[in-house]
Protein backbone atom coordinates (compact mmCIF):
# COMPACT_ATOMS: atom_id res chain seq x y z
CA UNK A 1 0.00 0.00 0.00
CA UNK A 2 1.75 3.17 -0.98
CA UNK A 3 -0.07 6.47 1.05
CA UNK A 4 0.98 10.06 -0.11
CA UNK A 5 2.23 10.29 3.72
CA UNK A 6 5.33 8.83 5.35
CA UNK A 7 4.17 10.33 8.84
CA UNK A 8 1.17 8.00 8.09
CA UNK A 9 2.62 5.02 6.61
CA UNK A 10 5.19 4.81 8.95
CA UNK A 11 1.74 4.74 12.07
CA UNK A 12 0.40 2.28 9.66
CA UNK A 13 2.94 0.07 9.81
CA UNK A 14 3.66 -0.07 13.63
CA UNK A 15 -0.23 -0.66 14.36
CA UNK A 16 -0.08 -3.29 12.00
CA UNK A 17 2.51 -5.61 13.96
CA UNK A 18 -0.48 -5.92 16.64
CA UNK A 19 -1.31 -9.59 16.15
CA UNK A 20 -4.79 -9.92 14.62
CA UNK A 21 -4.53 -6.55 12.91
CA UNK A 22 -4.03 -6.06 9.52
CA UNK A 23 -2.73 -3.32 6.67
CA UNK A 24 -6.48 -2.15 5.99
CA UNK A 25 -7.47 -2.41 9.70
CA UNK A 26 -4.77 -0.21 10.67
CA UNK A 27 -5.03 2.03 8.09
CA UNK A 28 -8.71 2.45 9.25
CA UNK A 29 -7.58 3.00 12.69
CA UNK A 30 -5.27 5.51 11.96
CA UNK A 31 -7.96 7.66 9.64
CA UNK A 32 -10.18 7.40 13.22
CA UNK A 33 -7.88 9.34 14.93
CA UNK A 34 -6.68 11.69 12.27
CA UNK A 35 -10.75 12.36 12.73
CA UNK A 36 -10.88 13.30 16.35
CA UNK A 37 -9.67 15.62 18.31
CA UNK A 38 -6.08 15.32 19.37
CA UNK A 39 -6.37 14.75 22.98
CA UNK A 40 -7.65 11.30 22.28
CA UNK A 41 -4.70 10.25 20.33
CA UNK A 42 -2.73 12.04 23.70
CA UNK A 43 -4.89 9.86 25.98
CA UNK A 44 -4.69 6.32 23.85
CA UNK A 45 -1.03 6.83 23.76
CA UNK A 46 -0.31 8.13 26.68
CA UNK A 47 -2.57 5.46 28.89
CA UNK A 48 -0.08 2.56 27.02
CA UNK A 49 3.27 3.87 27.42
CA UNK A 50 2.60 4.70 30.70
CA UNK A 51 0.93 1.08 31.18
CA UNK A 52 4.35 -0.19 29.61
CA UNK A 53 6.55 1.84 31.39
CA UNK A 54 5.12 1.39 35.15
CA UNK A 55 3.54 -2.29 35.30
CA UNK A 56 4.48 -4.10 37.91
CA UNK A 57 4.04 -7.97 39.29
CA UNK A 58 2.85 -8.99 42.37
CA UNK A 59 6.10 -11.05 43.88
CA UNK A 60 4.19 -13.84 44.55
CA UNK A 61 1.92 -15.20 41.89
CA UNK A 62 3.48 -12.95 39.21
CA UNK A 63 0.31 -11.72 38.03
CA UNK A 64 -0.54 -8.04 36.70
CA UNK A 65 -0.28 -6.30 39.66
CA UNK A 66 -0.29 -2.01 40.71
CA UNK A 67 1.04 -3.21 44.40
CA UNK A 68 3.94 -5.40 45.41
CA UNK A 69 1.90 -8.04 46.47
CA UNK A 70 -1.24 -8.37 44.55
CA UNK A 71 -5.24 -8.62 46.22
CA UNK A 72 -5.52 -12.18 45.83
CA UNK A 73 -2.04 -12.79 47.08
CA UNK A 74 -2.07 -10.76 50.37
CA UNK A 75 -6.49 -11.52 51.34
CA UNK A 76 -5.89 -13.53 53.88
CA UNK A 77 -9.00 -15.30 53.84
CA UNK A 78 -7.70 -17.52 50.25
CA UNK A 79 -6.17 -20.61 51.22
CA UNK A 80 -2.50 -20.50 50.26
CA UNK A 81 -1.59 -24.08 49.94
CA UNK A 82 -3.69 -24.85 46.74
CA UNK A 83 -2.36 -22.84 44.00
CA UNK A 84 -3.47 -23.06 40.39
CA UNK A 85 -1.16 -22.73 37.42
CA UNK A 86 -2.03 -20.45 35.08
CA UNK A 87 -1.05 -19.05 31.82
CA UNK A 88 -2.11 -15.35 32.18
CA UNK A 89 -4.17 -12.73 33.47
CA UNK A 90 -6.91 -13.67 32.03
CA UNK A 91 -6.68 -16.50 33.01
CA UNK A 92 -6.91 -15.27 36.39
CA UNK A 93 -9.92 -13.13 35.91
CA UNK A 94 -12.08 -15.60 34.48
CA UNK A 95 -11.48 -18.12 37.00
CA UNK A 96 -12.13 -14.99 39.76
CA UNK A 97 -15.51 -14.22 37.93
CA UNK A 98 -16.16 -17.72 38.94
CA UNK A 99 -16.65 -17.08 42.67
CA UNK A 100 -15.78 -20.36 43.45
CA UNK A 101 -12.08 -21.04 43.86
CA UNK A 102 -10.65 -19.83 47.26
CA UNK A 103 -7.31 -21.06 46.71
CA UNK A 104 -4.49 -18.76 44.69
CA UNK A 105 -2.64 -18.38 41.35
CA UNK A 106 0.48 -18.96 39.92
CA UNK A 107 0.76 -16.97 36.49
CA UNK A 108 3.56 -18.40 34.60
CA UNK A 109 3.51 -15.41 32.50
CA UNK A 110 3.50 -18.04 28.87
CA UNK A 111 3.33 -21.53 27.54
CA UNK A 112 6.47 -23.33 26.69
CA UNK A 113 6.60 -22.72 22.22
CA UNK A 114 9.74 -23.85 21.00
CA UNK A 115 8.24 -22.25 18.03
CA UNK A 116 7.80 -18.90 19.40
CA UNK A 117 10.77 -19.26 20.63
CA UNK A 118 9.65 -19.26 24.54
CA UNK A 119 11.53 -21.64 26.98
CA UNK A 120 11.21 -22.90 29.83
CA UNK A 121 13.41 -19.74 31.23
CA UNK A 122 11.33 -17.02 30.20
CA UNK A 123 8.38 -18.60 32.06
CA UNK A 124 8.22 -18.10 35.92
CA UNK A 125 8.59 -22.20 36.81
CA UNK A 126 11.40 -21.74 38.95
CA UNK A 127 9.54 -19.68 41.66
CA UNK A 128 6.56 -22.29 41.14
CA UNK A 129 8.81 -25.01 41.94
CA UNK A 130 10.02 -23.41 45.25
CA UNK A 131 6.85 -23.19 45.91
CA UNK A 132 6.61 -27.03 46.06
CA UNK A 133 10.05 -27.76 47.35
CA UNK A 134 9.35 -25.60 50.57
CA UNK A 135 5.77 -27.32 51.35
CA UNK A 136 4.24 -23.99 50.74
CA UNK A 137 1.69 -25.76 48.40
CA UNK A 138 -0.12 -28.47 49.36
CA UNK A 139 -1.99 -28.70 46.04
CA UNK A 140 -0.91 -27.42 42.20
CA UNK A 141 -4.24 -27.15 39.75
CA UNK A 142 -3.21 -27.00 36.00
CA UNK A 143 -5.38 -25.27 33.96
CA UNK A 144 -3.57 -24.49 31.14
CA UNK A 145 -4.87 -24.36 27.90
CA UNK A 146 -5.12 -28.42 26.33
CA UNK A 147 -3.11 -27.50 23.41
CA UNK A 148 0.39 -29.15 22.82
CA UNK A 149 2.12 -26.01 24.34
CA UNK A 150 -0.14 -26.45 27.53
CA UNK A 151 0.90 -30.07 27.85
CA UNK A 152 4.15 -29.48 27.06
CA UNK A 153 4.14 -26.75 29.95
CA UNK A 154 2.52 -29.17 32.29
CA UNK A 155 4.83 -32.26 31.89
CA UNK A 156 7.97 -30.18 32.35
CA UNK A 157 6.78 -28.93 35.54
CA UNK A 158 5.65 -32.36 36.47
CA UNK A 159 8.91 -33.68 35.82
CA UNK A 160 10.51 -30.98 38.38
CA UNK A 161 8.32 -31.80 40.94
CA UNK A 162 6.56 -35.35 41.31
CA UNK A 163 9.04 -36.66 43.78
CA UNK A 164 7.67 -34.07 46.08
CA UNK A 165 4.23 -34.80 48.28
CA UNK A 166 1.71 -32.59 47.03
CA UNK A 167 -1.40 -33.59 45.25
CA UNK A 168 -1.80 -33.12 41.47
CA UNK A 169 -4.30 -31.72 39.42
CA UNK A 170 -6.10 -30.81 36.42
CA UNK A 171 -8.95 -28.57 35.78
CA UNK A 172 -12.21 -30.74 34.18
CA UNK A 173 -12.76 -31.07 30.70
CA UNK A 174 -16.04 -31.84 29.64
CA UNK A 175 -19.06 -31.25 27.70
CA UNK A 176 -19.70 -27.09 28.82
CA UNK A 177 -23.20 -27.07 31.13
CA UNK A 178 -25.87 -26.58 28.44
CA UNK A 179 -24.28 -27.92 25.26
CA UNK A 180 -26.11 -30.97 23.94
CA UNK A 181 -23.72 -34.22 23.30
CA UNK A 182 -24.72 -34.47 19.64
CA UNK A 183 -22.72 -30.97 18.68
CA UNK A 184 -19.45 -31.81 21.17
CA UNK A 185 -15.97 -32.98 19.88
CA UNK A 186 -15.06 -36.44 19.94
CA UNK A 187 -11.86 -36.10 22.17
CA UNK A 188 -14.18 -33.79 24.67
CA UNK A 189 -17.09 -36.52 24.80
CA UNK A 190 -15.19 -38.98 25.70
CA UNK A 191 -12.83 -37.20 28.36
CA UNK A 192 -16.06 -36.39 29.96
CA UNK A 193 -17.01 -40.30 30.35
CA UNK A 194 -13.96 -41.47 31.53
CA UNK A 195 -13.60 -38.25 34.14
CA UNK A 196 -17.80 -38.63 35.22
CA UNK A 197 -18.28 -38.01 38.68
CA UNK A 198 -20.39 -38.94 40.98
CA UNK A 199 -24.44 -37.80 40.10
CA UNK A 200 -24.89 -36.00 43.74
CA UNK A 201 -21.66 -33.55 43.31
CA UNK A 202 -22.99 -33.64 39.59
CA UNK A 203 -25.58 -31.22 41.02
CA UNK A 204 -24.05 -28.63 43.17
CA UNK A 205 -23.86 -25.34 41.87
CA UNK A 206 -26.34 -26.25 39.12
CA UNK B 1 -14.09 -6.75 33.76
CA UNK B 2 -12.57 -5.97 36.78
CA UNK B 3 -8.45 -6.22 36.46
CA UNK B 4 -5.85 -6.44 39.00
CA UNK B 5 -3.66 -3.20 37.61
CA UNK B 6 -5.16 0.37 37.16
CA UNK B 7 -2.78 0.97 34.85
CA UNK B 8 -3.63 -2.18 32.79
CA UNK B 9 -7.55 -1.27 33.42
CA UNK B 10 -7.02 2.55 31.82
CA UNK B 11 -4.67 1.03 28.41
CA UNK B 12 -7.82 -1.32 27.90
CA UNK B 13 -10.51 1.23 27.84
CA UNK B 14 -8.82 4.17 25.66
CA UNK B 15 -7.68 1.06 23.47
CA UNK B 16 -11.35 0.19 23.03
CA UNK B 17 -12.41 3.27 22.12
CA UNK B 18 -10.97 2.89 18.94
CA UNK B 19 -14.03 1.24 16.37
CA UNK B 20 -14.12 -2.05 16.25
CA UNK B 21 -12.36 -3.25 19.18
CA UNK B 22 -13.58 -4.33 21.74
CA UNK B 23 -12.71 -4.97 25.88
CA UNK B 24 -11.56 -8.47 24.86
CA UNK B 25 -9.47 -7.88 22.06
CA UNK B 26 -8.01 -4.74 23.82
CA UNK B 27 -6.64 -6.34 26.70
CA UNK B 28 -5.33 -9.19 24.04
CA UNK B 29 -3.30 -6.49 22.53
CA UNK B 30 -2.20 -4.83 25.71
CA UNK B 31 -1.07 -8.05 26.92
CA UNK B 32 0.76 -8.39 23.99
CA UNK B 33 2.57 -5.37 24.28
CA UNK B 34 3.46 -6.33 27.91
CA UNK B 35 5.09 -9.52 26.39
CA UNK B 36 7.38 -7.56 23.95
CA UNK B 37 10.53 -5.03 24.33
CA UNK B 38 9.28 -1.51 25.59
CA UNK B 39 10.89 -0.16 22.44
CA UNK B 40 8.03 -2.08 20.42
CA UNK B 41 5.69 0.20 22.48
CA UNK B 42 7.53 3.67 22.25
CA UNK B 43 7.73 2.92 18.76
CA UNK B 44 4.07 2.60 18.13
CA UNK B 45 2.91 5.01 20.41
CA UNK B 46 5.79 7.17 18.74
CA UNK B 47 4.47 6.98 15.46
CA UNK B 48 0.60 7.41 16.34
CA UNK B 49 1.36 10.70 17.95
CA UNK B 50 4.02 12.17 15.66
CA UNK B 51 1.33 11.20 12.93
CA UNK B 52 -1.39 12.97 14.73
CA UNK B 53 0.58 16.23 15.46
CA UNK B 54 2.85 16.68 12.36
CA UNK B 55 -0.21 15.51 9.86
CA UNK B 56 -0.99 17.57 6.96
CA UNK B 57 -3.30 18.37 4.15
CA UNK B 58 -3.00 19.41 0.86
CA UNK B 59 -3.73 22.75 0.00
CA UNK B 60 -5.16 21.64 -3.10
CA UNK B 61 -7.29 18.81 -3.20
CA UNK B 62 -7.31 18.02 1.12
CA UNK B 63 -6.31 14.62 1.17
CA UNK B 64 -3.16 13.66 3.64
CA UNK B 65 -0.03 14.93 2.36
CA UNK B 66 3.41 15.72 3.72
CA UNK B 67 3.81 18.14 1.83
CA UNK B 68 1.98 21.95 0.95
CA UNK B 69 0.65 20.49 -2.47
CA UNK B 70 0.40 16.61 -2.79
CA UNK B 71 1.89 14.51 -5.96
CA UNK B 72 -1.16 14.06 -7.88
CA UNK B 73 -1.98 17.61 -7.31
CA UNK B 74 1.76 19.01 -8.70
CA UNK B 75 1.99 16.48 -11.09
CA UNK B 76 1.91 18.28 -14.69
CA UNK B 77 1.37 15.79 -16.68
CA UNK B 78 -2.69 15.01 -14.81
CA UNK B 79 -5.28 16.47 -15.69
CA UNK B 80 -6.27 19.31 -13.48
CA UNK B 81 -9.76 19.80 -15.04
CA UNK B 82 -11.33 16.16 -14.22
CA UNK B 83 -12.25 16.32 -10.51
CA UNK B 84 -12.60 13.03 -8.89
CA UNK B 85 -15.12 13.82 -5.78
CA UNK B 86 -14.21 11.05 -2.40
CA UNK B 87 -14.55 10.79 1.38
CA UNK B 88 -10.88 9.94 1.76
CA UNK B 89 -7.83 8.97 1.54
CA UNK B 90 -8.27 5.69 0.82
CA UNK B 91 -10.81 6.15 -1.82
CA UNK B 92 -7.72 7.57 -3.55
CA UNK B 93 -5.37 5.07 -2.77
CA UNK B 94 -7.92 2.64 -4.68
CA UNK B 95 -8.29 4.31 -7.65
CA UNK B 96 -5.08 5.20 -8.09
CA UNK B 97 -4.42 1.39 -8.18
CA UNK B 98 -5.85 0.91 -10.96
CA UNK B 99 -3.91 3.33 -12.83
CA UNK B 100 -6.77 4.64 -15.26
CA UNK B 101 -7.71 7.93 -13.89
CA UNK B 102 -5.41 10.81 -14.97
CA UNK B 103 -7.55 13.72 -13.25
CA UNK B 104 -7.18 14.64 -9.86
CA UNK B 105 -9.31 14.48 -6.57
CA UNK B 106 -11.08 16.61 -4.10
CA UNK B 107 -11.87 14.81 -0.91
CA UNK B 108 -14.24 15.89 1.63
CA UNK B 109 -13.06 14.30 4.43
CA UNK B 110 -16.55 12.16 5.28
CA UNK B 111 -19.87 12.37 4.18
CA UNK B 112 -22.91 14.12 5.04
CA UNK B 113 -24.29 12.14 8.46
CA UNK B 114 -26.86 14.03 10.71
CA UNK B 115 -26.43 10.76 13.22
CA UNK B 116 -22.95 10.94 13.40
CA UNK B 117 -23.26 15.06 14.22
CA UNK B 118 -21.34 15.68 10.52
CA UNK B 119 -23.13 18.43 8.84
CA UNK B 120 -21.63 20.00 5.21
CA UNK B 121 -19.47 22.65 7.48
CA UNK B 122 -17.33 19.78 8.40
CA UNK B 123 -16.23 18.96 5.34
CA UNK B 124 -14.35 20.21 2.54
CA UNK B 125 -17.66 21.00 0.19
CA UNK B 126 -16.74 25.49 0.13
CA UNK B 127 -13.43 24.53 -1.85
CA UNK B 128 -14.58 22.02 -4.32
CA UNK B 129 -17.64 24.91 -4.96
CA UNK B 130 -15.15 27.51 -5.22
CA UNK B 131 -13.40 25.35 -7.77
CA UNK B 132 -16.22 24.73 -9.91
CA UNK B 133 -17.37 28.35 -9.63
CA UNK B 134 -14.04 29.75 -10.93
CA UNK B 135 -13.91 27.15 -13.96
CA UNK B 136 -10.71 25.52 -12.79
CA UNK B 137 -13.27 22.17 -13.26
CA UNK B 138 -14.24 21.14 -16.36
CA UNK B 139 -16.04 17.83 -14.92
CA UNK B 140 -16.97 16.39 -11.45
CA UNK B 141 -16.46 12.81 -11.40
CA UNK B 142 -19.13 11.52 -7.80
CA UNK B 143 -17.32 8.93 -6.34
CA UNK B 144 -18.81 8.44 -2.76
CA UNK B 145 -20.19 4.81 -1.61
CA UNK B 146 -23.59 4.83 -2.54
CA UNK B 147 -25.05 5.00 0.86
CA UNK B 148 -28.28 7.45 2.29
CA UNK B 149 -25.27 9.57 3.77
CA UNK B 150 -23.18 9.44 0.21
CA UNK B 151 -26.49 10.34 -1.47
CA UNK B 152 -27.24 12.96 0.85
CA UNK B 153 -23.63 14.76 0.23
CA UNK B 154 -24.04 14.30 -3.89
CA UNK B 155 -27.03 15.79 -3.70
CA UNK B 156 -25.83 18.72 -1.26
CA UNK B 157 -23.19 19.65 -3.76
CA UNK B 158 -25.14 19.11 -6.69
CA UNK B 159 -27.68 21.91 -6.05
CA UNK B 160 -24.66 24.32 -5.10
CA UNK B 161 -22.81 23.96 -8.62
CA UNK B 162 -25.97 22.36 -11.09
CA UNK B 163 -26.52 25.97 -12.18
CA UNK B 164 -22.71 26.37 -13.60
CA UNK B 165 -21.60 25.11 -16.71
CA UNK B 166 -19.89 21.90 -15.66
CA UNK B 167 -20.16 18.07 -16.48
CA UNK B 168 -21.56 15.90 -13.69
CA UNK B 169 -20.84 12.00 -13.95
CA UNK B 170 -20.48 9.60 -11.22
CA UNK B 171 -18.39 6.33 -11.48
CA UNK B 172 -20.35 3.45 -12.79
CA UNK B 173 -22.44 0.72 -10.61
CA UNK B 174 -22.88 -2.60 -12.00
CA UNK B 175 -21.70 -6.59 -11.48
CA UNK B 176 -17.97 -6.81 -10.96
CA UNK B 177 -15.94 -8.29 -13.28
CA UNK B 178 -15.56 -11.89 -13.42
CA UNK B 179 -18.89 -12.28 -10.61
CA UNK B 180 -21.78 -14.32 -11.85
CA UNK B 181 -25.22 -12.51 -12.59
CA UNK B 182 -27.20 -14.93 -10.54
CA UNK B 183 -25.56 -13.76 -7.22
CA UNK B 184 -26.01 -10.17 -8.08
CA UNK B 185 -28.11 -7.68 -5.90
CA UNK B 186 -31.32 -6.42 -8.08
CA UNK B 187 -30.74 -3.27 -7.19
CA UNK B 188 -26.82 -3.50 -9.25
CA UNK B 189 -28.06 -5.56 -11.54
CA UNK B 190 -30.76 -3.34 -12.44
CA UNK B 191 -28.75 -0.38 -12.76
CA UNK B 192 -26.21 -2.16 -14.87
CA UNK B 193 -28.97 -3.12 -17.53
CA UNK B 194 -30.04 0.22 -17.51
CA UNK B 195 -26.56 2.08 -17.59
CA UNK B 196 -25.45 -0.47 -20.28
CA UNK B 197 -22.29 0.63 -22.54
CA UNK B 198 -21.80 0.24 -26.40
CA UNK B 199 -20.57 -3.23 -26.59
CA UNK B 200 -16.76 -2.28 -28.40
CA UNK B 201 -16.43 -0.12 -24.88
CA UNK B 202 -17.02 -3.01 -22.80
CA UNK B 203 -14.01 -4.74 -24.20
CA UNK B 204 -11.08 -2.32 -22.95
CA UNK B 205 -9.24 -2.69 -20.43
CA UNK B 206 -10.39 -6.43 -20.21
Amino acid sequence: MEMSSKLLERAVAEISQLPGIGKRTALRLALHLLKQPKDMTEHLTGAILKMREEIRFCRECHNISDVEVCEICSNLSRDKSVICVVEDIRDVMAIENTGLFKGIYHVLGGKISPIDGIGPSQLNIVTLVEKVKTGVAKELIFALSSTMEGDTTNFYIYKQIKDYNIVLSAIARGIAVGDELEFADEVTLGRSIIHRVPFESSLKNS
